[in-house]
């Protein structure tokens, strides 16, 4: 449904509504007949809200497509993930609170080991670890360039978000990254004549870079991927009305969050508890509220399927301090799936429920891949699940007469 | 999918299908454990005939939209109702059958009653019988000005279709109509530069009824709202090759109907039963039949539960007779749902059921919102249910060799 349509509909309301997105929820069972993650989790209280709830797989992208975390987040917020694509090092670069602007290119950076030859010999530099890199990104930052600004910020050991800020610059640009060792480093070039000033300005700041840290080894030397613009997506709040909070603990969920528009709230720690609490003492400030679970991707893709299914069951025990808050819309779902067996994000729909006072209940008390996948909302773009809330909140109008 | 390629594919048929649509018909349980309208009906007919059946939950617009019956009519009936939308001025004129042409700008229109300062009182002038109302159309049929024709049918009570005829006339027009009393009615105005025009003569038309109405007390002046032209859509019979017949008491139904080509065949009198002894009584004359159901929705509007459930008892009384007349495909849906504890339409998916020989039938022997969440057709678009019943009726050729 086009998003422009939708947005006529909208119309205010006091109602409120909960978003609880636990990363990569989607798994599979270890053994053909077993269970998945979400199926073996003892989970009561999801259980029982999924009895009150329409239940259905929503897919991020399409059939067949594993998303990354960007699009993956998109698509639930409902935004075409095709349409408005978030490059690498945009997310990045939102992931460390920067502020990108229209006039900037961003990229991932990190450290690496070159030998005296400049060979990559480490495409991680030993992972050096934070301290060590917070001095060599203050001596990143003293490079001056003209024409252009660059801006340096430490993500975590050797990995940093690098900032290209200068008018007109286009952003098809290959990557320094060879992604293998034994060879040097790439240079920059432009995929398209728009770009050339950008690849010729990044191309001498490595160089300078290579200069600045030839004798920092192990991080004696710069990898620069994922050259990306900040994508220009519409409010959230222009697109459904909502004055939306976002409650993430890791930098990239911040990020695509602010993207669209929503208030990141401060969390008072870095648990689900400390999580709950921002969401909790903000309830009457929003009108909806996004709580982002990492826990359980970070088991899927570590291949621990007991670290997610014990991920997920923390969640459940903070159901019904959340139903107490007498939400009016609640949809539990992910991202993507991050099954256990296969250690990495996959193309698996999401299981997902939506609960309100409105919803026609598909009476399936059960929340896990198998019950959703016979619940009434079917198999269905991720980006449904918005309209579908809005509709329950009673935020969208009748359209015709 | 797009009606150009099912146009191509379209070859004729001697075959027969019969669309029964149920207004409003999903709906609710009144508790969240309980039962919704449908399920709670009693119906054998029905359930015996969804056990032949595919069955599936329809969505006239879109996931969360609330469809009015026009766009909840043109989906079932196989139209983008986004692409084709029908203006309320519009459906009130094809109510009351009247030929609405390329040049005409139709309004709903009524008396109201003014204060002697001009002031609203009341904007349905107490709702006068239709020999009063008729009696105040006739006189503003004689109001004349240059440049335009004006066309006043009697809707019914205080209610009025208005039509004004005009070359190059656009209908981007404001509201007379301030929604509350306590206020004089407003002027129209241009939404639009090629609206000007319009805007004018609707004014100066609204100044002389005024004069004219003045000593009319209750009904001593007019409210205009919903201007919209008559919306171009391509014929039923042209797209689906299909001699369509509808079957409707309200004139609204009957006028989206007309807008699409069917005929509309005269009733002997308001009953379930009258209707389908129109329909009995011309089966022999067309390929499709439209009938449709108005109680179902007048029910679910007036919040009456158990009259909803009794509207589609009385449905199910007629399915031995229509079974009778051998229809190669029946549809049996609504046009939206509007469960009786909304009191109003809905977003909630519409029940469906498709039945011909050739289905390969769900073998679900119950007609209920939840049956058909089980049923192979999933949650679906309403406009895909056309193209299944066609095909069913072997009205599409192979696509490619």
């Amino acid at each position: 449904m086009d998003s422009e349509f939708l947005r006529k509909l909208i119309m205010p309301a006091q109602t409120k509504i909960a978003m609880i997105i636990m990363d990569g929820l989607g798994g599979l069972p270890l053994e053909p007949d077993g269970k998945t993650e979400l199926e073996t989790a003892h989970t009561p209280n999801l259980d029982t809200l999924a009895g009150q709830s329409i239940l259905g797989l929503t897919q991020p992208v399409g059939p067949g497509i594993t998303p990354g975390s960007g699009p993956g987040h998109l698509a639930i917020f409902g935004y075409d993930p095709i349409k408005y694509e978030i490059g690498r090092g945009a997310l990045e670069a939102l992931g460390v609170d920067f502020e990108l602007g229209p006039n900037d290119i961003a990229a991932r950076g990190n450290f690496c080991t070159v030998d005296a030859s400049g060979v990559l010999t480490d495409r991680r530099a030993g992972r050096i670890p934070n301290e060590k890199s917070r001095e060599l990104v203050d001596l990143l930052r003293t490079i001056r360039i003209d024409e252009a600004e660059f801006f340096i910020e430490l993500v975590k050991e050797h990995r940093f978000a690098f900032v290209l800020r200068g008018p007109g610059l286009g952003d098809a640009l290959t990557e320094t990254d060879p992604l293998t060792t034994n060879v040097p480093p790439l240079l920059v070039r432009a995929l398209h004549p728009d770009s050339q000033n950008a690849a010729r300005l990044v191309n001498q700041f490595v160089e300078q870079a290579r200069r600045l840290l030839a004798d920092k080894y192990p991080a004696n030397m710069i990898l620069l991927r994922g050259f990306a613009r900040f994508p220009q997506v519409p409010l959230f709040k222009e697109l459904f009305g909502l004055d939306a909070a976002a409650i993430a603990i890791n930098g990239m969920y911040r990020g695509v969050a602010r993207l669209v528009g929503m208030t990141v709230l401060d969390v008072p720690g870095e648990t689900l508890t400390d999580e709950f609490t921002a969401l909790e003492k903000n309830w009457n400030n929003f009108d909806f509220f996004y709580l982002h679970v990492k826990k359980t991707d970070t088991a899927g893709e570590q291949g621990d399927f007991l670290g997610k299914v014990h991920a997920i069951e923390e969640v459940d025990t903070l159901i019904p301090g959340l139903m107490a808050l007498k939400p009016d819309v609640v949809i539990v779902s992910g991202d993507h799936s991050s099954p256990a067996v296969l250690k990495s994000h996959s193309w698996h729909p999401v299981p997902t429920l939506v609960y309100s006072n409105y919803v026609r209940a598909d009476g399936i008390a059960e929340f896990g891949e198998r019950a959703c996948a016979r619940g009434s909302l079917g198999c269905l773009p991720a980006t449904d699940i918005m309209p579908i809330a809005l509709a329950n909140a009673g935020r969208i109008a009748k359209y015709g007469a």
